[in-house]
């Protein structure tokens, strides 16, 4: 994959017409910010130009597509933003594997199947990037555009929680609101909202919340029981895992999920300098340094989690 | 009160010394950042000055509080920051409510008991108006500074969730963070950590939670034994209220809290378009559309939940 520039990436997609903008299964708001942010931006320059993704995008996320009628033609340019793998473009979009003609990504770990692209680590978000580029192309920031990047930049910065939340990722923000997004209702829908099933899984994973080694581990766990009681699905489960790690005191979080019989899969989180994924690597799996995971084949859930918080114990 | 503008107040504090700075009692991250972001910047140009307050500093402040060693000496220019009324001076402070010659200040209810003052109610946090007047002195920002006014700015804005956090309030954000805030820690220090008491309070009142009508009014319940259960103290109680309000499909949470015997005091909290306030002045209460509150005074909480989701379900 050849590197350019922002202007470079700008005058390939000024050149360009009938743009199919890709982005990954599982859309997440920053694939969905990006691909909508750069289409609407196209296409308020007369360009044919539409995002596809291989899932359903999620309805919460209807204010931002609900602006772009569906356009229908053969491509003649293809762009992917936020995808790091041809293995994440799905089973739809997967035809389109070895035809990437601009890729625009953030993470570093890109495998570069694209012709062209730029890839720039540091960005808090993708649309960070696809926004200097639309930048770039001159194209004035509307409030399609605008809602599309603050949502990306405000939820893949867990609303400007995590640490790649920089300099840049307010001040495009602050650029985003001047332009007209909606950042009150965003941040509410995106970080203030909860599904009922949801709410009831962290009823009972609260009330099977234990503590290990003078309070210094927490640790919670997901039931196939308590999947069905409450009626949650996967998308319900997300962040859960975070919860132990939240307690004053505590110095590792884990999280144990019953996935299939005799099957257990291992959260672990570090609120402080413990390096967690030293843990995870002795049952086979790895992770970063604050955020690990592995999964512990047992019989009982009582084995695994004397497993783990012997593990976790002796690292303390 | 003579209202002057930002260049007027800082024009008045270059020409002042032996400043103290009066921070409203129960200290919040706007009141301390406030008052320590101009102490650190009056001190920087050799001035003489010191933030108090009838109330301990909460020791989550410690990094901005620590850089800066107590003065003690005879005040001759008194100021206030973030403090709308008298009333909140607290026992200490009281002595000076006569006394104040310049008010900093984003209440718009603000009762003007100052020789001088500036009150802008549009400011997200008062250490946005605050940060104006230091640039306006020509002071730079350092490290110092930008932690108290960042840490002012986010805890004001619910890290940027509430409808408050306006373009400036990004802005001035992603300035505090090239100037050296650490906003990462900040952040996560102040939004994702809660007191081992805090989460189980947490967990007995999602026990409690219960819905009406038609799961559009969702209920939960903080009682006196489950704040003696859970050893829970008045700073844990905060932010519950919003819990049943989070709840997809809910219109109205509510909150009911046994005070005393035979005292419930009621919050209730909107979703969408419903003004809670006109619920909560059938009981004597009232609020903001959104967020309001009352006390019932009856025999038994099952008749306080009885009065008020009633009221509620009449509005639906």
């Amino acid at each position: 994959m050849k590197t350019l520039t922002i202007n470079e990436c700008a005058e390939q997609l000024k050149n360009a017409d009938n743009i199919l903008i890709l982005m990954h299964r599982s859309p997440d708001g920053d694939a969905v910010g990006s691909g909508y942010a750069l289409a609407y931006a196209l296409r308020s320059i007369g360009k044919t130009a539409q995002p596809v993704c291989s899932d359903n995008i999620p309805p919460k996320y209807s204010y931002i597509t609900n602006g772009l009628d569906v356009q229908e033609f053969e491509p003649e340019y293809i762009v992917t933003v936020d995808l790091a793998d041809t293995q994440l473009f799905g089973d739809k979009l997967i035809q389109y594997k070895d035809k990437v003609d601009l890729c625009i990504d953030h993470h570093p770990s890109n495998t570069g199947y694209a012709k062209y692209g730029i890839v720039d680590g540091s960005a808090g978000a993708c649309a960070q990037i696809v926004k200097k580029v639309i930048s770039a192309m001159d194209i004035p920031i509307d409030k399609n555009i605008a809602n599309a990047v603050f949502t990306a930049i405000s939820t893949d910065t867990g609303c400007f929680k995590y640490s790649n939340a920089d300099a840049e990722s307010y001040q495009m923000a602050a650029e985003m609101v001047t332009c007209g997004a909606d950042s009150f209702f965003i941040n509410r829908l995106m970080f203030d909202t909860k599904s009922r099933s949801r709410l009831e899984l962290e009823r009972l994973a609260l009330n099977s919340l234990k503590y290990y080694n003078d309070e210094q581990i927490a640790v919670i766990f997901i039931t196939k029981e308590m999947l069905e009681r409450s009626g949650a699905d996967d998308n319900d489960t997300e962040g859960i895992s975070g919860i132990p790690r939240q307690i004053e005191g505590v110095k590792i979080g884990i999280t144990i999920r019953e996935k299939e019989e005799n099957n257990f899969r291992i959260s672990v989180r570090s609120a402080g300098d413990i390096d967690v994924s030293a843990i995870c690597t002795q049952f086979g799996g790895g992770g970063h340094k604050a955020a690990a995971g592995c999964t512990i084949i047992t019989d009982t859930l009582s084995d695994a989690e004397r497993q783990i918080t012997n593990a976790a114990g002796a690292v303390l």
